[in-house]
């Protein structure tokens, strides 16, 4: 990280460009029972398939051979039968590769900080959107990154000029970074037109597409949009010679707690990665990995459609209820998937004074919208995630932040 | 990593110092049926409490409480109930701390990982000992350090030669790292007097000491010498008040596939930690600290009995088989407890070109000394393990390697 700290400096400063996650642990005390939370981006645990996972659990450790297996150290690039699945699965997204295209990661943010780790060195430049994923601006941040905006729905200043400024701070432009689809914080989808933009410059500046699919499959309406991968490939011919790197995870549409996700890129990236995993934790736990496989190979498109009907349902209800209840001068996106909508308060609100005054008067909590950028705060912003509360608390939470907000 | 790569340089040369891992590679895909393997470090499956895991997994996820709980999210500093199991058991061990000294890893690797990640900046000097453990090197090498030579048995330089060297090369001396029980890959064990001098070196360095003890568990005979960071409390009169880091892990006493380790330190130093965990991968998986809280709360003395018992008898059957056919100017270490026996051969026959040889003609497999060395391998050594062979196998294995020693 920064240079030059002993063993009593860290005390002092080593991880202050980490603080960010401050307002993540200030929301986990708030998240008390009489406390109404939009915060978390967590999926509601009615949906965790229980059964299936301990069915799969008894039956590994209930074979022998399987069991020696599923306890011992294993392979950093992740469980066969797991790869071949996903890599099926990636097929079924349009994204043509094999098992050797796959890396199985700890949740796809473990991807996140891989991938900073591999490509960035202090000072250079990673293009992120404003806002984009705190937790993505975290897995970066230890590596040092200069940041740059990206603006892929219009607004991109020229690949030369990024270049440009990126030589000017001593570094080069390493990486731009997206949640294409339903995106956190802002729920918001990029068009077909806006990932091939994002292609076209990437190419430009010769640096590699972070693209992060977390909330990818849970679509509720309308089409899906092609992966940035596919679209690479459908450029290059084949999945080898593409420059994105899609990181995927089963923790929204199975659950969060294995810790499975994966890496899907062309192999010589994923090689490089598998040293990288080695170095890191040796590899994904093993047990995991194949109840994972044995949950997802019978369960997965049953998980998916749950999960869709669930969430659908409450952001119809968080939707109709922002319409109902908002003072003029509030308004919103309309998210076709994902666990998200993002508010924008009028001019002078400051979202992060809003949760305090929220949290002590009202008993309402959400995150408010400066954590989300890397420079540049807009602070008249909110993040309202709608996977947490019920179709009532979502009601009674939006009731009661539209009548702070009608006081100010 | 190094400066200025692009996406496109990265295929020619981002990960080119990962290369040791080439070999465990290459030894991986020689643990083939009919080759005898001293070359991995793993545990014996017949150990593996597979029932206690089973039966584990089975009442956590029927409880719906605690399956919610299981598959959900956590927190990034782990499992509470664990933690304080841990804190009780270091307390045992003669660190008296609470479960703030504690932060769970995925396994004890990844606590080497966040340190380097930590405390490294490229240039900057790590202390090893020569030879050292191989997956170590391959943490820290991505953060670049420069490496010098830490001699704890006798040999070190003045603290402020350390110094001196480190500023040569543009940094400051970081961190010591040991492995003082058992070590991998020699096997031996540093005396209090050698930990003692320890502490005194990094005092006067200011510095940070990494003691990795993945083998402390696993004594067979003699008495358990004080943890380093026992003999640091003692001197500074409360464990907030160390420089020692202690990393510990369960994949050696109960299975490695489930990935839990742990960081025990002060607690600002784990304050710090948690946050590169967070940014890391969130946290480690949330089912798998359960099962393992309950596992060693009711089985860890048995486990770790067990374990003692087998490889005690391995070793004795190694040690006899090594006196009994190994050729004059052979020699080796004779480990207390651990995996590993440590030999070096006689001047002039390089270890990586006995493997080769051994493979080929007496299918016998080990790891060649020179993959444990941050800079001037000695080559004439190998690493024996003696966990995964068993005791028909190790008489078999050692006869033939004598032979062919003896032919050389």
């Amino acid at each position: 990280m920064s240079t030059s700290l002993s063993w009593g400096d860290i005390l002092a400063s080593r991880a202050d460009r980490m603080r960010a996650s401050e307002i993540r642990e200030l929301l986990k005390l708030l998240d008390q029972p009489d406390i109404i939370s939009f915060a978390g981006g967590i999926p509601d645990p009615s949906l965790f398939p229980t059964k299936a996972a301990s069915d799969a659990t008894a039956e590994i450790l209930g074979d022998p051979v399987r069991a020696a297996q599923a306890m011992q150290y294993s392979v950093s690039e992740g469980y066969a039968p797991l790869r071949q699945w996903i890599a099926g699965h990636m097929g079924r997204l349009g994204v043509a590769c094999t098992a050797d295209n796959i890396l199985i990661t700890n949740g796809s943010q473990q991807g996140l900080d891989f991938l900073a780790k591999l490509l960035i060195s202090p000072g250079d430049t990673a293009l992120v959107e404003a806002p984009t994923y705190l937790g993505a601006l975290q897995a970066f941040n230890p590596y040092e990154p200069r940041y740059d905006r990206l603006q892929p729905e219009g607004g991109n200043v020229t690949p030369a000029e990024y270049a440009a400024r990126a030589e000017a701070t001593g570094g080069r432009v390493k990486f731009a970074y997206v949640v294409p689809d339903f995106a956190n914080p802002t729920g918001e989808t990029m068009t077909v037109a806006a990932r091939n933009a994002l292609l076209d410059l990437a190419g430009e500046l010769g640096i590699a597409i972070i693209e992060d699919t977390a909330y990818e499959a849970l679509r509720f309406e309308g089409e899906r949009v092609t992966p940035i991968l596919a679209l690479d490939i459908a450029r290059e011919g084949h999945i080898d010679k593409t420059r994105t790197v899609y990181c995927g995870t089963f923790s929204k549409t199975i659950a969060p707690a294995y810790r499975v996700g994966w890496i899907c890129a062309a192999a010589p990236i994923i090689s490089k990665l598998v040293l990288v995993k080695q170095a890191a934790d040796l590899h994904s736990s093993t047990i995991n990995q194949m109840v994972m496989q044995s949950v997802v190979a019978s369960h997965y498109d049953a998980q998916v459609e749950a999960a869709r009907a669930l969430y659908r349902g409450r952001r119809d209800v968080l939707l109709a209820a922002l319409a109902r209840e908002m003072p003029e001068g509030v308004t919103w996106t309309k998210p076709e998937g994902g666990l998200f909508v993002w508010v924008t308060l009028p001019e002078g609100v400051d979202g992060a004074e809003l949760l305090a005054i929220a949290i002590a008067t009202e008993r309402v909590a959400f995150v408010p919208g400066s954590a989300f950028f890397a420079t540049d705060a807009k602070k008249n912003t909110i993040r309202l995630n709608f996977s947490s509360p019920n179709e009532a608390q979502i009601n009674e939470g939006i009731k009661r932040l539209a009548r702070l907000l009608g006081k100010m």
